[in-house]
């Protein structure tokens, strides 16, 4: 995608095509003129007369297997196309070039957007320009509803169509068309993933839109902007991305006043030794109110993307759950239940004592590796040689491959494990992974750390490490996210891609399947939250360390907007209401490093020396610290507790869409009920 | 009352009439028969056909005071009666004996409770068996909808008529008729407080019910019964009481384990140390047990109690709550807004600061009170005389009495500061004063105890002081509570009641005046606390605390039933769905717990030795009880956060109810909106 883009910017040439093929904002009479001659056979019918449009815009792009025979592809564009009443998805399938092809391009009409948008729980502006929770029956009471493209955002139409692909179930036993006897689906088989499973679709993936991606990345990093375009990053990206953006950009600013601080007593610091225990308590004060403030914040921007009232639990389950089918007690449907003490029981007898296992293996390691260390320098000392010189880096080596392969093989078991665990909710799902794969990432990260903090005691050396761990973790992160996919990009893909130049509305979007998949947020998040572990867990003993963070952050904001657009194929987010568990985690942080830096406090020569010069006793000291971590610990919670969590105007409007909905409740006669009572008569 | 429900045992006789005029739901017809012939002129006509009933139940007692003449009264009862578009409360009305009398008794058409009941937010259970909330509309689908005794509780119809009196605003400027003219109503005055200023309405209270309560009382403390009748207590004093004495349940029983290991220990104590600090651990982490399976306890009972989606914040503001007149931005009436930015500077800048000022009275009493002490021990020992003896006591007699002078002053304080703050609801009203009155009282209670085991590090001390507070201040309170009342009532009140024989219909209720006013459940939680305090800040030090408070416990409970059925008048009690501010003092009371018995236990002279015979420094026994510490508040509050608030099955139930609005929400197709916007065209 990365070359469509650039093509972009030059007039004419290769950038016409693109233009006319993705650019439906822009260009929307010459796509869909397109969309109705070029293609051949062309879009599937709409079923309804409100849905006939003569644009399509092509939204996402279906990759089918060698197993994809015409027989297959004609099946499946029929299947996507059928209404949901006939167990279709209800969308708009294109061929691509020819019948034989190995990709289907997808769309979706006005009416099944509509009403995903109602299922999701979406809010959107009322005619009064209110926001409201989206409702299919008073559609024309929403501003924009009959424009889809200003209606819902590129990310929320892409997202519906796979929402729509992962809802397919079978609605009987039935043989797939073209495929050998033994791939059969049966009742209630979700369709897609069966598929997947049997290597005839093998991958899905939304559509970049050259022309919208060209305007976003010269509103977001291509000039010297201070601020993002963050809701252009959510109208493009969808809300999941737009809030790590607006995480990252919330949380660089917030380092401002750290950092300003942290030069300060780094140039005033040999006069006067209060300045270190006030910087500390400050640093701990100020995460509180960083948190709290972003929480305010991350409630506004929800509000704004319309994800303040997502109905996630009342949707259908997501794909991989299954259970016996029943009815639902909350919502009456019948799909597969699955009863929540089995879950309960699975985390705690499961889950709980394999991650335990996992970090003790983490803390055998790093055991291993001191015994190790300590063992070769005494080799070393007693031979002295070249080959004991190489020896004395072969614990470190050895403890990095160890520490990698551990990771690598965690992360498959936490998977396995969180789909064990069989949540209901897409939600629930990614919070389990993600708690699972940060307590052990975090664990991995300062066990070295809290090691030479609390059992070495040793603070010099514990200042080396971390501001060797600060300076060496960014470079390794920059080079690893940004330049060697840059590379790969331009020096190996690239010049591949540019090969099939006889064909480009066709290879723009293939194209686009030659990219890597996004590596998810995942990592980014994780990057942030060690780095917020560095600064609120230990940046008693090296005050420059918010300094350095915020320079790294003004880079890393570049960097990463460039990777997400550039670098990569376009990932599928389903819109969120907030970061989810990494609020949570940001939180303990900010608690755990009272502890912390107490006990470093304590632990500097410094308080030492003066305390020892005031007469005090080891004992004194030590009750002196409890007491401060004490209040410290209480102050923050008695903050945590006044700083509302959503701004006053935000609560109004919330609690006007609930009342609006009890409202609704209370003026209906509810006749599917009076229907069953009289049956009952 | 106590004398009517007394008479009720007895056939014939003076039983007789108290059952016509109260005995609605045993003698129908009789007392039918009675509201339309004896009482002159009878009931005020109600205004819709489906609400005219041979029956009328009183249900409220109203108390004029000498400036309601005739023709106030009259005025009064037509503003009782008119419909509620017309600026009436809705309600029906009975002039008592004769026109002149100063009662009026009050009752409510079914119209107007139903009406209530949907404004207040009460779930009743639907026609197919399942809590809904109640919507007016839908009446018909919910069970006995058509019998008012049935469908609400008692207290229930009485605090819907105290709800319709306190909703009472004047239409327009108003003279009212009777008095002189400095007595006007301006346009959206609340009607019943300006009457109660200007001394019209003296008393409003509910009437007891001697049927029920009789039947109440049996099921309740006359017999050996184990379990309490709470669907009766909130059927009869609605589900604040009913969660009081819940709760005063659930906490007995849940004393049984601490006390069952008390008793071991006291018996195995010389044999082995370790006992000690494993009842100390077993404790802390008991006590976050018990509470998150109050909180389940709760929940499940606020489910039963139809009070789990009430909808306070959507009702009319309460009757002390002023402002300036616009429209609420939440429910689009035009009522007073008073902003939140300016309670919040009102309670930042003025409340806290004085509930601190008390505070440090609080502190400065007791260090005086220390000081005075240490004094007249030196003059004592200077003098040795009578004299001086007898001045030993007279810090303590002086600190006493300080005391108690602070705490009545720092109630009428807090009640202004809350007045103050101006909460828009009254459980935020009552939520506040409790808070602040909880603080004071809370640190009144311990500062002495924290004072000795903090800063004297006198266990033995205080380990006296406990074992006398608890047992002293036991039998003040069952004394004071139960056994003063009930002397005050059987000599002094009683035979003051029983001297008018020769009108008994009229005397019940008046009879009901003469009672004291129930004391409120203040005073019963605090005490239930400033025990769950002795219990869990020092149990470490005197393991038979939990015997103790079980036996009182199991005495308490029957006082307190005895107590409120028959010593005092009946009160009125808005439903509740928890106990609201309670359940977090006993939450942060268990968390302080963690700090203060670690602490004790560091202290205890048998850990000292034990660790100085194995050779352990001071500042390393600290640093391992700040270890165990921690990680006893660690795992509290994963306990905490583990445990689900709610059991599995409400939460469902509570997730159908807002389902169902959601999708009502869905399905309507709002039209009053599509009429502006018709407008608005």
């Amino acid at each position: 995608m990365s070359k469509a883009a650039d093509d972009g910017g030059v007039p004419g040439g290769r950038g016409e095509p693109a233009q006319q093929l993705g650019g439906e904002a822009a260009g929307g009479k010459l796509a869909s003129k397109l969309s109705a001659s070029s293609f051949t056979p062309g879009w599937t019918k709409v079923s309804c007369p409100c849905c006939a449009s003569e644009r399509v815009e092509p939204l996402v792009l279906v990759k089918l297997g060698q197993k994809a025979v015409p027989e297959t592809k004609r099946w499946l564009i029929k299947l996507i196309g059928a209404p949901q009443k006939d167990g279709g998805a209800g969308l708009l399938a294109h061929p691509g070039e020819d019948a034989t092809g190995n990709i289907i391009v997808l769309s979706a009409p006005r009416c099944t957007l509509l009403r995903a948008t109602e299922e999701l729980g979406l809010c959107k502006i009322y005619h009064t320009g209110e926001m409201e929770a989206f409702a299919y029956n008073d559609r024309d009471n929403f501003r924009n509803s009959d424009n889809m493209e200003v209606f819902l955002t590129l990310a929320e139409r892409q997202y519906i169509i796979k929402y729509e692909l992962d809802g397919l179930r079978a609605q009987k036993d039935l043989r797939i068309p073209g495929l050998p006897d033994s791939c059969t689906l049966q009742k209630r088989d979700n369709i897609w993933q069966k598929l997947g499973q049997v290597g005839v679709v093998v991958d899905t993936f939304p559509l970049h839109n050259p022309d919208k991606l060209k305007d976003l990345s010269e509103s977001w990093y291509s000039g010297n902007q201070l601020t993002q375009p963050l809701d252009k990053v959510n109208e493009y990206f969808g809300s999941s991305v737009a809030f790590y953006f607006s995480f990252l950009d919330f949380y660089t600013w917030s380092l401002l006043p750290p950092a300003i601080l942290g030069l300060f007593i780094a140039y005033f610091s040999t006069k006067d030794i209060d300045l270190h225990n006030l910087k500390a308590v400050f640093s701990m004060l100020w995460s509180t109110v960083v948190i709290e403030l972003w929480k305010r914040r991350s409630s506004t921007l929800s509000y704004q993307w319309g994800t303040l009232n997502l109905a996630e639990r009342f949707a259908e389950p997501r794909p991989g759950f299954h259970g016996d089918l029943g009815v639902n007690p909350v919502t009456g449907r019948v799909e597969p239940l699955f009863p929540e003490w089995k879950r309960d029981l699975r985390m705690a007898l499961v889950s709980v004592p394999v991650v335990g296992l996992f970090l003790g293996l983490v803390v055998l390691g790093m055991m291993c590796f001191y015994w190790a260390e300590a063992r070769v320098k005494w080799l070393h000392k007693d031979w002295d040689s070249m080959i004991s010189q190489t020896f004395l880096y072969v614990p470190s080596v050895l403890h990095i491959v160890y520490t990698n392969m551990l990771a690598t093989v965690y992360r498959t078991v936490a998977t396995s494990l969180t789909e064990y665990e069989n949540h209901r909710e897409e939600s629930a799902y990614d919070n389990h992974l993600t708690g699972k794969i940060l307590v052990f990432t975090f664990f991995n990260n300062f066990a070295v750390l809290f090691h030479i903090a609390f059992f070495k005691q040793d603070v010099p050396l514990l200042r080396k490490r971390l501001a060797s761990l600060l300076i060496i973790t960014q470079l390794v992160n920059q080079v690893t996210e940004v330049v060697i996919p840059f590379l790969v990009d331009r020096f190996i893909s690239a010049p591949h891609r540019s090969e099939r130049e006889d064909d480009p509305k066709e290879d723009k979007f293939r194209n686009q399947g030659t990219l890597p998949t996004f590596p998810g947020l995942f990592a980014e998040y994780i990057e942030l939250l060690v780095q917020f572990g560095y600064l609120s867990l230990f940046s008693c003993v090296f005050p420059l360390t918010a300094v350095l963070l915020l320079l790294n952050n003004l880079t890393e904001i570049r960097s990463d907007a460039y990777k997400i657009c550039k670098l990569f194929r376009k990932p599928f987010y389903p819109p969120v209401a907030s970061m989810g568990v990494w609020k949570v985690a940001f939180e303990v942080l900010s608690f755990v490093s009272v502890v912390s830096n107490c006990w470093l406090l304590l632990l500097s020569p410094r308080l030492q020396k003066t305390s020892q010069e005031a007469g005090m006793s080891g004992s004194h000291l030590l009750v002196g610290a409890v007491m401060v971590e004490h209040v410290l610990i209480l102050v923050k919670v008695i903050m945590a507790a006044l700083i509302p969590d959503e701004p006053d105007w935000i609560r109004k409007k919330r609690e006007h869409i609930e009342y609006t909905s009890m409202q609704a409740l209370r003026q209906q006669v509810r006749i599917y009920s009076k229907r069953i009572s009289l049956k009952g008569k």
